[in-house]
């Protein structure tokens, strides 16, 4: 049987298991063909593959390639600055005061042109890629008027052409109230003009909103979601970070792809996400900068069989974090994610929180050949160690990426 | 004036600042001869320098090169899998009972050839050049037996000529009891015969060791500290840890370099520390991996002008952590220490706790040129961002590295 490529003396993570482990599979091969996955299995009961090319993986490890599902990486400015204000004492009220806090961010994004934007993040981009990413998230949020959150979505499909990535744009317009303006009022037309241009130019493919005391209510949530809706759009939520507003099982009633954050999240949440199959997407890097010490409801979550992801959060106020690895290391460290719970968060559930289980996360026949091979021992050591990249090679679409 | 190499259009972090600051120099120049720094300083009062090669650094930040001054970088084996039994809920205990632990590390160690150990630590050492690394103080630990011992040290030098590096070697004999001894027994052949035999043989030019409930008392901890200053070798100590057990103090008043990790040290320990000029080096990663919640006493440190280094702690067991830049980063995020802090303790204040204040640690005519040049907006970007690298070149006695 002819194939392009074939990876043979490998160790595989196919993530194919549905009791939730990594499916592995020692002394395994995996073939493609035109960027899809033909066979990932046992190298002893393969097809015999006539591949264009052949390559021995010398015994290393193959996973999926990792999904970061949840990312504000298009961004321009720097809040290194106020980080070190913080750290000498100033609050957070005095640096909002000045002009600092997420103002700063929207202020910088604002006058990025897209060239500035894309300059701005590509060293992020690549810096998740070199930990063997093949599809990230990335969502607006830092422009909070059609045409600026209309860039920042230009700017993250400009990154999926420059680099060999799945770019996934979510519209995160409902971020925060922008400067001179009134919650509802700008919910109205978050709602009524923004989601259905967005919507209409196909520059996103979900909505998401910030649902907080100190962001948007549930009943704003309940009004973008419908707009969502109506417009063909996913859904998803920043939910209950900072306090239990329900967002979460609002968005779950209305078919949430995931809800994020969740350290506030009670039993009624976990009832209706489970119910629905919202994936609960798990931040922990934005759980470490914060100094946040109330965790998710982990073991509940477990229980009731809602699909856990992990994701890095990349943002400049409370996750400047580019590395999927160390990410794990939290879920592990700070939440007692187990190993296996750790890299399913980054690939299968990952997927399922992007609404492409289908195509990605896991090694399948028929899925698309994204792939990331590691010089480790065991999967463990991608969650065990901390700081250290062990990526030997990134395939995207069955080509070295 | 003639020199070697010059670096002009930089901006640098000389650390020469008896104030504690990072000594800031916008627009300066570095030039080297011979491996040393001749000039670092203002680009407009610098004599007129006819170099060799000139180097534009395109308004990059020059630091120091980063000194990791306590490691136990050398070892042989793999713990991630003990890591993730006990996210599976194993106890301690039970690992332990089953050869885990600090014992599976001995094992390993003892039973790896020189070959094997250099093959397994330099993937570790590689990590922390990428991030600017040029000078690492790596502790033995993991043999406590001469023999076994002598090679870990025997490597640690190996890795200094195998990289272009300083390895600065320390002698933790005094890790552990090791399997099948008595400590009383143990550390009379530490003082007596193993000490003794290091010194002699130059392998290490300090000894170290582990004072808490769980390894060695402070009355063992005297007996080491004679024995080492017998025979010419400077003291450093693992102290406070777990608990209190004085043996900060102790190594102060025995004049030790360091005391090393101190989250349950005290006012007396601090003034012992402040008295002999020991350095506090705090190592938040270890903090990190093992969910300490006791934090150092930072702010009395401060107050009493101990001087505060961080390292990694670099080890398999409590802080499986290779990358300088995150330690910066925890430092900041769970010590609260400012970023000059951070910085500084990663070069001048690790120069100080390795006994290299002279040579090393700071940007200054006649110390030794080894440099990290970064591509980054200011100094806090080194500090703020998590699991990111923007090392742009290593300089290592004056030449790329
Ligand atoms: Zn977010
Ligand atoms: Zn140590």
């Amino acid at each position: 049987m002819r194939c392009d490529t074939l990876w043979q003396n490998a160790n595989l993570m196919t993530l194919n298991d549905a009791s939730g482990g990594l499916g592995v599979v020692r002394d395994g091969m995996i073939a493609a063909t035109e960027g899809r996955i033909v066979y990932a299995g046992p190298a002893n009961t393969a097809p015999a593959f006539i591949p264009a090319e052949r390559i021995d993986c010398g015994g290393r490890w193959i996973s999926p390639g990792l999904i970061d599902c949840h990312t504000h990486l298009v961004y321009a400015g720097n809040r290194a600055g106020e980080f070190e204000q913080r750290l000498q004492g100033v609050s957070y009220a005095d640096i909002a005061r000045a002009g600092g806090g997420i103002v700063s961010t929207v202020r910088a994004t604002r006058a990025a042109d897209d060239a500035g934007l894309i300059a701005a993040s590509l060293p992020r981009l690549d810096a998740m890629l070199a930990e063997g990413v093949t599809t990230i998230e990335i969502k607006s949020g830092y422009g909070l008027s059609l045409p600026d959150e209309r860039k920042q979505l230009r700017v993250a499909a400009e990154l999926g052409r420059l680099r060999k990535v799945e770019v996934v744009p979510t519209f995160l317009g409902a971020h925060a109230v922008p400067p001179d303006h009134e919650a509802q009022a700008y919910i109205n037309d978050v709602s009524a003009v923004m989601i259905p241009a967005i919507a209409a130019e196909g520059l996103a493919e979900a909505v998401d909103i910030f649902c907080e005391n100190i962001a948007f209510s549930p009943a704003q949530a309940q009004q973008v979601f419908e707009a969502a809706r109506a417009h063909g759009l996913a859904i998803k939520i920043h939910a209950e970070q900072l306090s239990n507003q329900h967002g979460a099982e609002l968005a779950a009633r209305h078919g949430a792809l995931s809800a994020d954050h969740i350290e506030h999240l009670d039993d009624a949440g976990i009832a209706a996400m489970r119910t629905a199959g919202t994936v609960a997407v798990l931040l922990p890097g934005a759980f470490y900068f914060t100094r946040e010490t109330v965790l998710p409801p982990i073991q509940k979550l477990r229980d009731a069989g809602v699909p856990l992801a992990l994701a890095t959060d990349s943002n400049p106020g409370t996750s400047p974090l580019t590395s999927p690895l160390l990410t794990m290391n939290m879920g592990a460290t700070l939440f007692r994610l187990t190993v296996d719970e750790c890299i399913a968060g980054f690939t299968r559930e990952a997927a399922r929180a992007l609404g492409r289980s289908d195509r990605l996360g896991r090694l399948v026949a028929g899925m698309d050949c994204d792939l990331a091979i590691w010089d480790i021992e065991a999967p463990a050591d991608l969650v065990y160690r901390i700081g250290f990249n062990p990526l030997h090679a990134r395939i995207w679409r069955g080509h070295a990426a």
